[in-house]
């Protein structure tokens, strides 16, 4: 990757993706499941570039999305829309309806009271409404805990016992149809055990839904499978799959795997440029032009990030620094006191693996207009998306200022 | 407040703003300083809102800034450029030359390497560039470690000894005309002490660079002043004056103040519904349609917020609750385990003090368009800006789609 070449032609703070990159991490996974029939179907809020999903939509990919936006996101870009699965906790009738008009894949279900609105929303508009139900196992993901969502004290997916229920309801009624089972234990996941013990668990549910003549097609194992962002161990989706797969004898299901941060994070780099260096006290700063409004993971959940400093100074002396950027908040940083060369202003920042959950967390704190997105794809380099304006930002305001 | 009202005729997630209640919160601190000049320059970074910025201004207002794009709200809205301050610890070449052109009354330069820079531009430019310089006095403000600034250890500012070179530096600069000086130890301050001390060592440091003829006609105070988000012994304004007019005897320098919370933070609402209840294990979650994209304060800082439910329930049970959004991530929450009335579907519940750092924060994740803002003034509401739609979400990336 020609960062500087980047840099200067697109100007920083800039995200940049690697397009052969992600089209190998899809590869890679839905070859890992070759013995089953299987649909990849990517989750679109880890980064929800229209250009993005586009890739994986014409890689056969399909999507996961969980909001109507998401939905609509990725029927503009092209994803065949028996490929879509809409979930999430909190759906709104206005969504319900319109991903019934949209004839999507099928509508993951989080909870009875959202199955018994959406049968009657079917109703209403005499339709069959197909489903699945999020399935929560209670299984600790050992992940950090903004982001495990199976344990029974998070507001996802319902136990299994008022899963079953609740497909016999969805078995009884005209207007839906159970076609698929969902779990997701937690995102950036890097022990296999818990996926596989989780899977067992939905897998043995599946197996008694079948003895009651209800019979499910679908078999979503979620998403979560982790990255490398420092020096994790991560899973091989080979042996991920081989996990899966061991838990599904006797059942003809298609499994569909809903992977975000694995197909993305690691195609993805946020540039930023330095400022100035100061040193208060015995800190040193270096300061830069992106910040916590471009990516706010660090903030956020302190996550770790590997910032790479292309430092013009030659021979330059390396000491502990802290990388911020200009947001009036000391939560505003991308790393804290790791080994830096000196800097001089201009000098270029990469930070590492921010392909997923960067952009798409973004804002316009400070009012900075958000970062212009570009994707390298066969040796060439593109826009995505263009920089934000001060007039964007102030779009939806300028006619009410009266 | 008709919160229902509200609700019913602007939909939610809705924003709600009192700008009677900013102009008293405004009035009151204008007046607390009457025995000095001063100007209330209010903190953009709170509340950028264009109509937001216009009431203060109205009110005669001065506006603290971060970023040009901030300074630009500003003159848009009508504030006095020679009331606006451009602050922050990474200000870019094109936003100081840009800050020059505009003439406002002056940079607040939070390092050396910044301070030559303007130097150089202001030069290139053939400019005499007006500036403060902002002071880190070292004092432990016991807030929140993301919004504490005064400590060495933050990037902020500089100590005392590196302020007096700086301002001796810029006293021999033909482009440069020290005239303010500047602390902000932090936000959310609710103990009066930590604010008289720093005040003292920056009145000393005004003193002791009156006596080598440099004159500080700008004293500036910062921002930070607390406000009652639950029970919290707040600071009064007339106390808080009281105190930093008592460090500045035999000063005749004009104090500029930078409140952005205290201004607008009590006189905002987020106005949210319920979509469903559901219980997991023995977790009982309230499922709203606002979410942490929205107001991202209890994820970020796990910032308390008072929550108020209207519940359509007939002599409602009251138990347990967390109050969750439909976003993809166990962070997503506005409330926990707080007691909460049994609700329906609908029924509005009302998230206090969301005046400042609310939407300022808020961001499209999950392709969720941001919320409607509105103004309530002198019984009348208005929209201040509008809702998003889905178009406005792509508009920046829809043309490369290809
Ligand atoms: C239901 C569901 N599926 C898939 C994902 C994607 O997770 P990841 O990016 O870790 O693969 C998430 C993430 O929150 C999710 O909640
Ligand atoms: C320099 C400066 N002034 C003013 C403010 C406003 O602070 P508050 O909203 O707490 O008054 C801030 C907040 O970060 C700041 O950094």
């Amino acid at each position: 990757m020609n960062f500087l070449e980047f840099a200067k032609k697109y100007d920083t703070p800039l995200y940049v993706y690697d397009f052969n990159h992600f089209e190998k991490q899809y590869n890679e996974l839905k070859q890992a499941f070759k013995a089953r029939k299987s649909i990849i179907a990517y989750a679109i809020k880890a980064n929800s570039n229209l250009s993005v999903i586009k890739k994986f939509a014409s890689l056969g990919s399909g999507a996961d999305c969980v909001s109507i936006g998401e939905v609509k996101r990725a029927l503009l870009a092209g994803v065949d829309k028996y490929k879509i699965i809409f979930s999430g906790v909190g759906k709104r009738d206005d969504e319900i309806k319109e991903a019934l008009d949209k004839d999507i894949l099928m509508l993951n279900v989080e909870s009875e009271a959202e199955l018994k609105r959406i049968d009657e929303i079917a109703k209403s508009m005499n339709k069959e409404a197909r489903i699945s139900i999020r399935v929560n196992p209670d299984i600790d993901p050992k992940t950090h805990p903004y982001i495990s969502t199976g344990l029974s004290e998070n507001k996802f997916g319902v136990d299994i016992e008022s899963a079953k229920k609740m497909y016999i309801y969805a078995k009884k009624s005209k207007n839906l149809n159970p076609i698929g089972i969902h779990f997701h234990i937690g995102s950036q996941l890097t022990e296999l055990n818990p996926i596989k013990e989780a899977s067992e668990i939905v897998a043995n549910l599946v197996r008694s839904l079948k003895a009651i003549n209800i019979d499910i097609k679908f078999f979503d194992i979620g998403g979560g499978l982790g990255i490398k962002y420092k020096d994790e161990d991560t899973i091989k989706p080979y042996d991920y799959a081989q996990a899966i797969l061991s838990t599904l004898s006797g059942l003809d299901v298609t499994i569909i795997c809903e992977p975000g941060r694995f197909l993305v994070g690691n195609g993805g780099w946020f540039l930023t440029k330095v400022l100035y260096e100061k040193i208060n006290g015995d800190k040193r700063f270096v300061i830069v032009d992106g910040a916590m409004n471009d990516l706010i993971r660090p903030s956020l959940y302190n996550a770790y990030h590997k910032v790479e400093v292309i430092s013009s100074v030659k021979n330059p002396q390396i000491s502990k620094a802290n990388i911020v950027g200009p947001v009036c908040e000391s939560g505003d940083f991308f790393a804290k006191d790791i080994e830096v060369p000196q800097t001089n202003p201009g000098d270029l920042i990469v930070i590492h693996s921010a392909g997923a959950y960067g952009f798409t967390m973004s804002s316009n704190y400070n009012t900075r207009p958000r970062p212009c997105e570009i994707a390298i794809e066969d040796g060439k380099d593109r826009v995505i998306r263009r920089r934000e304006t001060f007039e964007d930002l102030i779009a939806c305001e300028i006619d009410y200022l009266i």
